[in-house]
């Protein structure tokens, strides 16, 4: 059975959890080396940079584990050191409402990672959600320019069709989808047509594979060989250096924030998001990732089901950090 | 020459001035009874509540001359008082960002008006300069029902095409566009096509008459019985009870103010908006309309235009007050 050598990089390229020791050395042990995490979703600018204290505080107080990244030395810089690197990132917009200047006023708070949109229709573009996507819009150019000039990964998971389509075209530097899988493997809202994907490979973009059930095949059920199969589908499409792992772990959180990852602010209705079935609880993890450090069993998994040991070390997290090399 | 009985009532749908005693003063001399301010354009939420007070602050200072309006009924009353009645008005839905609860928040403060958009693409909706216009967003719904239930009027001045016809459609209650012409009238991205004004007019719906020098045939020299022509015409579009006037009127503002009109904080490039000659500066106003009291030059013009008397003061003013007693 293959094993990840110590030299190798382990990163995840999202997860939103309710932090706290036993999760960080559960992360630890695991070897993960860097992990993109969740700030906000549907928060403004006030409770955003609040957010933001809020993280700096974590990072001080778990300083034994973990450590703030910004760039991607810092990454490697972590590693030397053995602690995980953290990087912030942002679900939605909604922090820079409308104005240009609060990118960089984020970005040098650390942010290196922002969706256009979540879910719904932001002044950048459409949601996944919507009826009709408009497209990027005037402001969503100006906030890539700016992206692109300060060195912030445009992440498009959430995004509508057309807004990813755009985004991927109009962006100077490649983008990202951190956590999403193709709708080749299950047809959802959330997961990614074969045209984007082929408009990705053309474009140097990347892809985080989701683990968050209502993205993967028979959900909560999902065999760990089917997850596989479909990894390697995918490297025929986009090629093996543009994947890695986006788990979209969501550990330790009581269901009133799913329900307001779903709901924010925006109705005074019920919204409940990719639930068909009305669940407003969180899914049930496959049982073979159920932490954090589960991360290795899709290593092992890979190599047993036919990918090359080499390419799945790349999709461990070599395949992150080359691709967050180009940004930052 | 017709004149105004005393017992007429006049209202502007839309004014954005920097008021000041001589303003106010003109406005009353001229017989003007209420008058829709416009607060803000791209302000956030904080900023505005602040807009807010500083406007309870202008109401104080001249309370002489104006009193706050947060009814039809309010209007009345100023009227009997012989004082102007200043309804508040949001330019655009920046204020509320993507919460659905502040729609109450800033109707208790007294908003009786709120465009879904300004120009750019907002979590409503798409605005008039997006190349393409997503139409009515999930908590653009939201919001139309939250404005319907309070007794807001949703105007689409601004808003994209798709935007308005959706929200025409979806709004429980009649619309408003406060401040534009008919296309054909003058072709312009902010002028209204013919089948928005057959859907206003099959829900009900109103428009306010703007006298802003690029929403003008001829612009600065638009002769006045152009407008009346255009008015009279309009008529048999819409019917003679959804028309008045929404002039529009920019007044005593340095030329930094159309700017930031113009590019708010969502470019860092520089946005000419209808300008076509890149022109920085504030267009001239027409000659026969370059003050608040100068909307009486219109009744004397369309009665000499061939518009009937008792029709052309439902235009000053009595067909905005109906139409606002459906709403508050």
């Amino acid at each position: 059975m293959s094993k990840l050598s110590e030299e190798i990089l382990i990163i995840d390229g999202l997860e939103y959890c309710n932090w706290n020791r036993n999760l960080f050395e559960d992360a630890h042990k695991g070897g993960l080396n860097a992990i993109h995490v969740t700030l906000v979703y549907w928060e403004n600018t006030e409770e955003s940079f609040k957010k933001i204290e809020e993280w700096e505080s974590i990072i001080k107080k778990y300083n034994d584990l973990i450590t703030h990244a910004n760039s991607s030395k810092d990454i490697l810089t972590a590693k030397k050191q053995n602690k995980i690197a953290i990087i912030y990132g942002f679900q939605n917009s909604a922090p820079i409402a409308n104005d240009i200047f609060l990118v960089e006023k984020f970005f040098n708070k650390g942010l290196r990672f922002m969706q256009l949109t979540y879910n719904n229709q932001t002044p950048l573009g459409g949601g996944c959600f919507e009826n009709k996507d408009s497209g990027l819009s005037r402001f969503g150019k100006s906030v890539i320019e700016e992206m692109n000039r300060l060195g912030m990964i445009v992440d498009l998971s959430h995004a509508g069709k057309q807004t990813a389509l755009d985004a991927i075209e109009f962006s100077k530097k490649p983008v990202a989808i951190s956590h999403a899988n193709p709708s080749f493997f299950h047809q959802s809202i959330r997961n990614i047509d074969q045209d984007i994907l082929l408009n990705l490979k053309n474009n140097n973009g990347f892809i985080g594979l989701s683990l968050y059930p209502y993205h993967l095949k028979n959900s909560s059920n999902c065999k760990i060989e089917d997850f596989c199969a479909m990894i390697k589908q995918l490297l025929n499409i986009i090629g093996n250096d543009s994947v890695g792992i986006g788990s979209d772990l969501c550990l330790n959180w009581p269901d009133e924030v799913v329900m307001w990852m779903r709901n924010g602010k925006w109705t005074k209705k019920i919204d409940y998001g990719e639930s068909k079935n009305k669940n407003a609880h969180w899914p049930q993890q496959p049982s073979w990732y159920q932490k954090p450090s589960d991360i290795n069993n899709l290593f092992e998994a890979m190599c047993k089901n036919g990918i090359n040991e080499k390419i799945a070390i790349k999709i461990m997290g070599l395949n992150w950090l080359n691709f967050m090399k180009n940004h930052f």
